[in-house]
């Protein structure tokens, strides 16, 4: 096979002289949307191979806690078990608050019709789901309860527009190994019903014929590449591109000053690239997911956000990536949190932080912390005044978050982006991964900027440009929760060609 | 010659039968970018033909007032006639703190090593430059000045990086017409130096060979499609992409609900489609030119911009790019300008502004613009306080626009995006153009994602990432500037094969 230095993604089919292997559908990448898809191209009546980068499946997933956020057609399982009624619409409310104009309206409908169904199916796997919920404010269960609010559902302006229910749904397990506890249900199951896996296998490019069709895939197997057929389709599901520095610099150079990759070790982009390649367009590559983690624990919410005016910039009772899209957009961005004494704690999820000011009144605390003279007085001052009447004509902040700021001691603590750290980020700064990728059908079907299939070529998970598409509108669960819906579509797409 | 919906914008040149005509160097696009390149590249030896879409050349430097900004080296022609010092070092300096992480450091170095000399070359096509200067913040002369600040020099935090110069150059000319009078000069020396120049012509595909060179383009002229030869090379200077509302979409979504195009008809963002299928790789494609002009006159500067939270958000000195930025940023993208009496006067570029709010105490104007009680006049009185000690401790406004607001009527002028009207923006909105594209070396050279040189293609202006970046540190004469200089380059360069 001829490769050159400038189009090294994709080859023509029509060059390949003769193939390793050949499969119906072929799957670039083992994690949550690729061991879905295959699945569902494996029961679709599909022989199925996937290919695997690493020595072993499992992908992002296996690293996360496995949230899925999920709800709608009345309730999930869990909901209901719990007297909790969900709505179709009032999801499709939700969701489409949480993007704005970067959202994809039918990806969201369809999502939101399907996700209570996608709950039945992932319980089917033999993953435990418990039927129990917290309700408190938290990111992940302290327990083993499955069910948990983990977007801005309950925060201003999203509890505007739609009725707050909790919607992030975790396997059963202490101690937040959900993901590896779904991974290894999934990828069991995946194999069990046939589906070939090669792992140690490293796509490097694409088999594409001159009409324009994508007819199989060339893989690196203990150093030499070969050539594989896909008689169907292939499915690119191969991670983002968060642990490539150069697509992060070139698509979201503005990060860079704040931010830390969070992924796993192979989001290095190639699923993206081979897309381009193959004629694909790609969306919202400049958006990324990033974590201001003040809570838990929750009782921090109680505090204020403030930047180096000393004035507040959003409720703080908003979900954590919420709180970094609006403190990345400050002009110094810098940010602190004022806290009295008896809401004080370490931030669960962050190490330790650096106190920029402590006192006994609010003006020793910014005298030590260098904010300009009398500005954080003012904004103490004047969010005090509301909050002894539960109100916040600012920023919403929800009433049983307010009380004033008046027990001291008081505390201001450094959560500016260049100064944290995080046990899972690399470096000093937020953690972030990205959300944009190759822009596609609800089906998985890869689209070209003019709006065409590109017939025989699909992605799914951050490959492609899935439900999520900022950290303003973000929740816990909704990366894992497209991965595998739309990995499952794609699947079932892929098999019935 | 073989098209297919898949890859419409790149055509095998091994396929091409018979071509219509040939030339070393074929340019796509006659703007300013174009005709630079096509004059430089005429002036290396070579035979070059332009192709121009529209059935006259100009693109949007005809419709700008064609600023252009330079300095270093010492000082252009003007600056020094001036007695104004500008040393490459500061260019560097200020250029630097502009972009930030999305600045291309090799090409602001260049820039600014060669700014002055390109001011040469500007006024020996004949373009008319007085040496007199303009003083007062504004953005074009009002006179026929041919010098004048059009930036953040003036203003923090660039005045602590970089000694403010002013670096905007414009062909004298009362009306603001410099586009045209440059275009025209510079079209009429690259037809009398022998450029053949082909109007009413769209090019709809490059021919790229299997070896990754491309080898020519193919044309629309009449109706039918034939494929011109170049053998030394084509370069795409065919303009942004703000017209074309998917690619926006596509890559910066955020922008939707507060921005309106500003560019011209032929920024459909052809030149990036081709050079992508090419195996180009684009970079900064999320960032876009803004406008937030509440100047001139200079005088509202004394104003203060406050969001929905009745809070300043930003220096009101900087430049109008800088101002629309950080208003956008605003948890809810509303912003308004407090002015008294003494200062007010109707914005010059902007259509009749809703007046929110007036009144003799700023707890009148408040109530009326239905501002967070007691918001305003906490904002108000923080200001005045410290403006009368000429000091600004939370955005560092410079001290001549600093004194208090204390001299009733007052007004709040509303210049919230979804309100205000651009003369030439086509809805309401922030005129707003793109700053992405093709990623290039300085010599125009187009670069894959693995940072190899595709043969025989460049590309120039607004269809690649050029010097400017980013609206928080734009400055008027930095795009016709970098079209116009960096055109200039790719030309030399695509000659000289």
């Amino acid at each position: 096979m001829r490769k050159n230095d400038i189009k090294p993604w994709v080859l023509r089919y029509e060059d390949v002289e003769e193939f390793y292997c050949s499969a119906d559908v072929v799957i670039c990448g083992y994690g949550g949307a690729g061991a879905s898809a295959a699945l569902e191209a494996r029961r679709a009546g599909a022989d199925v191979l996937v290919l695997e980068r690493a020595s072993g499946g499992g992908g992002a997933t296996a690293m996360s806690s496995c949230e899925m956020y999920l709800g709608g057609s009345g309730g999930t399982a869990v909901q209901k078990a719990l007297g909790l009624e969900d709505s179709t619409e009032n999801m499709i409310a939700y969701l489409s608050e949480c993007f704005g104009p970067n959202g994809d309206a039918e990806k969201i409908r369809l999502y939101a019709q399907g996700a209570a169904a996608h709950f039945d199916w992932a319980e089917s796997l033999g993953v435990p789901y418990k039927r129990e919920a917290i309700y408190e404010r938290a990111v992940e269960p302290f327990g083993d309860e499955s069910l948990l609010f983990t977007g801005n559902e309950r925060a201003y302006p999203f509890n505007r527009v739609a009725t707050p229910i909790p919607r992030g749904h975790v396997p059963s397990r202490e101690g937040n190994q959900g993901g590896k506890v779904f991974m290894q249900a999934l990828m069991a199951r995946v194999e069990a019903e046939g589906v070939r896996v090669q792992a140690d296998a490293r796509v490097t490019a694409l088999l594409q014929d001159d009409a324009g069709r994508v007819r199989g895939a060339v893989v690196k197997i203990e150093g030499r590449e070969c050539a594989v057929e896909a008689t169907r389709g292939v499915i690119l599901s191969a991670g983002g591109f968060v642990m490539n520095s150069d697509m992060v610099a070139d698509h979201a150079a503005h990060v860079l000053p704040y931010a830390t990759p969070y992924g796993s070790p192979g989001d290095l982009g190639d699923g993206i690239q081979m897309g381009i390649a193959a004629g694909g367009n790609t969306v919202n590559m400049s958006e990324v997911f990033l974590s201001l983690a003040i809570y838990p624990p929750a009782k921090l919410t109680h505090g204020i956000l403030v930047n180096a005016q000393g004035q507040r910039f959003i409720n703080e009772d908003a979900y954590l990536a919420r709180l970094a899209h609006y403190a990345v957009q400050q002009e110094r961005q810098e940010v602190y949190l004022l806290v009295q004494n008896e809401d004080y704690e370490p931030s669960l999820y962050m190490e330790r932080l650096r106190i920029a000011g402590t006192g006994d009144t609010i003006a020793e605390v910014e005298a030590e912390a260098q904010l300009p003279e009398g500005s954080l007085q003012a904004t103490v001052a004047y969010f005090n005044r509301h909050a002894q009447q539960g109100e916040d004509p600012l920023f919403h902040k929800a009433p049983e978050w307010l009380k004033p700021l008046d027990k001291p001691p008081f505390a201001l603590v450094s959560y500016c982006p260049r100064e944290v750290k995080y046990p899972m980020g690399n470096e000093r700064g937020y953690v972030m991964f990205t959300l944009g990728g190759l822009e596609t059908l609800p089906t998985g079907e890869v689209l070209t900027a003019g709006g065409a299939v590109i017939p025989g070529l699909y992605a799914a998970g951050r490959t492609s440009a899935g439900l999520p598409r900022t950290a303003s509108g973000y929740a816990s669960g909704m990366s894992v929760g497209d991965a595998t819906f739309f990995g499952r579509l794609a699947g079932k797409q892929a098999a019935t060609r």
